[in-house]
């Protein structure tokens, strides 16, 4: 029985910064040494930080990379290292080279690259051909790259037909909801059915729109969980592993499945790498329960990292939040708390003469709950000027959405100079409901950096707000605020539900039209009113010039909006 | 001798008007038959408009663009057409039905599908292996589909190699300056390579960012220009062609060369197609000159049918321009007024305490020319209200940027509140100097719904207005915009070169870094100085977040910001 032990680096890189990922990189490979591991595998693209996007189109900056990862190489004096970075031979590949005591082993150029939904990598990569097995102290591993493995004919199979033991496969995987559960069952279905051990390491951390959600884990070859990542955070793993010699042999047939599966492959080199590395302790194998998050706690960890580090990432200190007394800016507002600490947010409350005591009462309460400053600046004076202003030029029209857009955007105008001012981001308060329906201003409530719930259905906000509270055990965030009626006000006694039909008859219909695909015939067939199904597809579509201005914002459900929905804005198709 | 009279449809279709499309093709057949022409041929997509982007994820989009197709069909009687639509057969393929008669005789696949700059096509579509030659009355055709011919394997030589004697290219090829003299360059030379009659036929009209140029053109198998469409506009232009029995054959060593060229290449199918539907009457050939305008006038055609395009298919009567008395609103309101005619565009002035004399004389001066109304309304009460109740948070503040930016977000509001007023579209006026830079304010003069120059560098727009006045023969644009200092008078004795260096410095650099994706060193190494380069990088790189929430705006350069540019917000690699 030979053993060894694997690190898995969990780590969060900042897109570019390839002198401070190179230097993460660095930090952990010399821990994994203390730690006295024999390998030690990066996410995907770890030394560019994922998507470079069009960076990748700029030949210094692949020069770059390159020099970081020689950096990085020049640090694994007695360890072996799997890395992320872009390669060049002619065209670029995203590639993981295999470093092992200072010297490039090889570097495997990924295979399937995504071209859907949030990825473009079509657009920047060309495609490997080439799978390798390494031996290593007579353990035999293939690495692969994130979507190699999802793939029917993946590498993987080829790796372990060729005699893998371990595949060690790394990743740049986004989260969306329920998405960890799918790559463990893929994962330990591939194990079991090719009978090889799976080390599945993933990239934790915000980008922009996206987040990576770490939960790195490693499968037996009866593709039981061994051990498993932490969530939403950077984490060193240690694993060892016990391969007998000879390893679980394939029956005849599953072997032959196999080796037709592997037909269109390119050629699977074997090599081999230094063994004297190779200094494994003992150690038994653990099985551990793996790791599960209720659904509402996965996405508010989610929300909560994205923000943290789209705020440092990009170098603010504060942010800085319109708190209507409404839910969505309550969960913004806590979630912002939570994030960057209470000194770091900033509340402003902006009343008019439509809005309610309740209101007020309901921010303020909150703010303090929280502990935060809020301002309170009534936007009356400047729409009073407004109006003023505007009357010759309107008189003999009726007053309507004009003037409730000019108060949203006088609120936006008021948060956007004290970001001006002060250097504070502001978040933006909009939900995904919102979003879709365009029941939202531009420039209005829709103006700010970061739109932190833009992905969450209004009555997925509800259900956050409401585990929230009960994480914390008392009314954090004022229960009235989750039990009144949702209103903008903009004018006299308004509720959403003058323009809206109910959210839990609306979100539905959003998700079936917009993350779904399905036509009108189809979701009516659900049950949903014909007349209120035909009035919101049509209202989504027409939103469609809104929500490409609108701020990028988090990533959690399987289609959001931004680089995951690609929609004209001229479009005359209608299906209803 | 045997001939042919070839249509070439130049068609203006709008993404997802299915069956306003059909409709168009179906006009357009009529005419070609009572032409009397053997073939017609629609651009790439014709039926869908392109690109109809993730509508393609919609299976019932699919569906009813193939319902669309077969209503074409029916219109053929007498008639060849190749029209342009998305084939589903598992997967989804940008195709080019082949219909004769009513019958659809066969449909090709587009071989290869670019995934690069604004197109997205791998996000969508397989990839065609099989290249036909129809035999028409003797007569042998390759139909394929625009980056189908740019390719060194292209479909159409495996077709040549085939005996195809006419190879008719359909293409929704977008423009950007220069881009028609590439075409013409590429498949004259294709043509002459080859031996081959190339008919290239281009979409016409704009949509969102894209302007397709139309420009379709027939070459010889000398690769002489034949015939060639107009630019801008939709044309049915006819041509009669006369193929040698026998044809042009290619030595012994260019056909070796060609079919070397084929390895790799899926089969090529031969098909016949009804000969009943040739009538073909005698004409000679004529070679015209192929038509070229000044580049100026080129990028102004472009921005002229952008702009209308843009404006009508969504819906739009009017549009409104803020008019700063600066070269920018003036070539906006210029254009404007070009595409949609006087009575449809709003001129609003919106002075401040910073406003000079002369900027109000220009913009009224230059109102007065165009014929349009312009409405003054000062800023100057909103601003005050605004400073008065901000005051008190800004207390101990020094004046700064904050304090510019709700004066061009004051004007934003305005401007926004006509267009919710009277249902006007707000075009934008900043030029992509300052959207490189950032030197613009997000929700101020960046707020509207459609930003006409945001692709055309500062020192091109007054090309285009020197040229747009030489052209009238008379100042319509006043002289004085032309020759005196930019500002954005935002403060007093503001000057743009207060802030960034002269724009003739200025937008090499931008060039070069934002369409040529050149190192800072390579940048320097072309004289510009070392300071004012650093700090021009870092401000395109910083501007990032706002360029992100700006409207679409018309593609005229090689690489425009959009969806031809894709970058990380969170970003921190800098190379200077």
């Amino acid at each position: 029985m030979k053993r060894l032990r694997i690190a898995l680096a969990q780590i969060n890189p900042v897109v570019g910064d390839l002198p401070g990922n190179a230097k993460k990189i660095v930090s952990s490979i010399k821990k994994a040494r203390r730690k006295k591991a024999d390998i030690i595998a990066f996410p995907e693209l770890a030394v560019t930080g994922y998507p470079p996007e069009d960076l990748l189109l700029k030949p210094h900056f692949i020069q770059d990379n390159r020099d970081a990862l020689l950096s990085v190489a020049a640090a694994t004096e007695g360890i072996t290292a799997i890395v992320g970075f872009v390669d060049m031979n002619k065209g670029i590949y995203n590639s993981a080279a295999l470093i092992s005591h200072k010297k490039i082993i090889d570097v495997y150029h990924k295979r399937y690259l995504p071209n859907y939904g949030v990825f473009d990598e079509q657009r920047y990569f060309r495609a490997g051909s080439v799978f390798p097995v390494y031996s290593f102290a007579g353990i035999n591993i293939g690495v692969n790259i994130c979507e190699d493995i999802w793939h029917r004919k993946s590498p993987a199979v080829a790796q372990a037909v060729n005699g893998a033991h371990i595949i060690i496969n790394i990743n740049a995987s986004p989260y969306h909801t329920g998405k960890a559960l799918e790559r463990e069952k893929m994962v330990s279905s591939l194990a079991s059915r090719c009978g090889v051990i799976i080390a599945y390491v993933n990239m934790v951390g915000g980008q922009d729109e996206l987040v990576f959600d770490g939960g790195s884990f490693i499968v037996d070859r009866e593709g039981e969980v061994l051990s498993k990542g932490g969530l939403f955070r950077e984490e060193l793993m240690t694993v060892d592993l016990a391969v007998k010699r000879g390893r679980k042999m394939l029956g005849g047939k599953d072997k032959n499945q196999l080796k037709t599966a592997l037909k269109g492959y390119g050629p699977v080199k074997k090599m081999k790498i230094a063994s004297a590395v190779l200094k494994t302790e003992r150690t038994e194998l653990r099985k551990r329960i793996s790791q599960r998050l209720h659904v509402s706690e996965e996405v508010y960890q989610a929300l909560l990292l994205g923000t943290r580090d789209y705020v440092r990432k990009n170098g603010f200190r504060g942010v800085v939040i319109g708190m209507s007394g409404g839910v969505d800016s309550a969960l913004v507002t806590t979630i912002a708390v939570d994030a960057l600490g209470r000194e770091n947010v900033h509340g402003v409350f902006m009343p008019s003469r439509y809005t309610s005591v309740e209101s007020r009462e309901d921010a303020f309460g909150h703010a303090k709950n929280l502990g935060i400053s809020i301002t309170p600046i009534s936007i009356d004076k400047i729409f009073d000027a407004y109006l003023k202003t505007m009357s010759p030029y309107f008189k003999g029209t009726k007053r309507d959405i004009t003037e409730e857009n000019i108060q949203a955007r006088i609120r936006g105008n008021i948060l956007m100079a004290f970001s001006n001012k002060y250097g504070w981001l502001v978040l933006t308060t909009g939900n995904k409901s919102e979003m879709s329906v365009g029941y939202a201003t531009l420039y209005g409530d829709m103006a700010g950096g970061f739109a932190v719930i833009k992905d969450v259905p209004k009555t997925m906000v509800y259900k956050l707000c409401e585990w929230s509270n009960s994480r914390e055990g008392w009314d954090l965030i004022p229960a009235r605020i989750l039990w009144k009626e949702p209103t903008a006000e903009l004018r006299p006694d308004q509720r959403d539900t003058d323009s809206l039909p109910p959210y839990p008859l609306l979100d539905p219909i959003l998700k079936a039209y917009v993350e779904e695909d399905r036509s009108f015939d189809e979701i009516i067939a659900t049950g949903c009113d014909i007349q209120c199904t035909r009035r919101v597809l049509s209202m989504i579509d027409h939103a469609e010039y809104k929500r490409r201005q609108a701020p990028p914002g988090i990533k959690i459900t399987e289609r959001a909006f931004g680089k995951d929905r690609r929609f004209p804005i001229t479009n005359r198709y209608k299906n209803y």
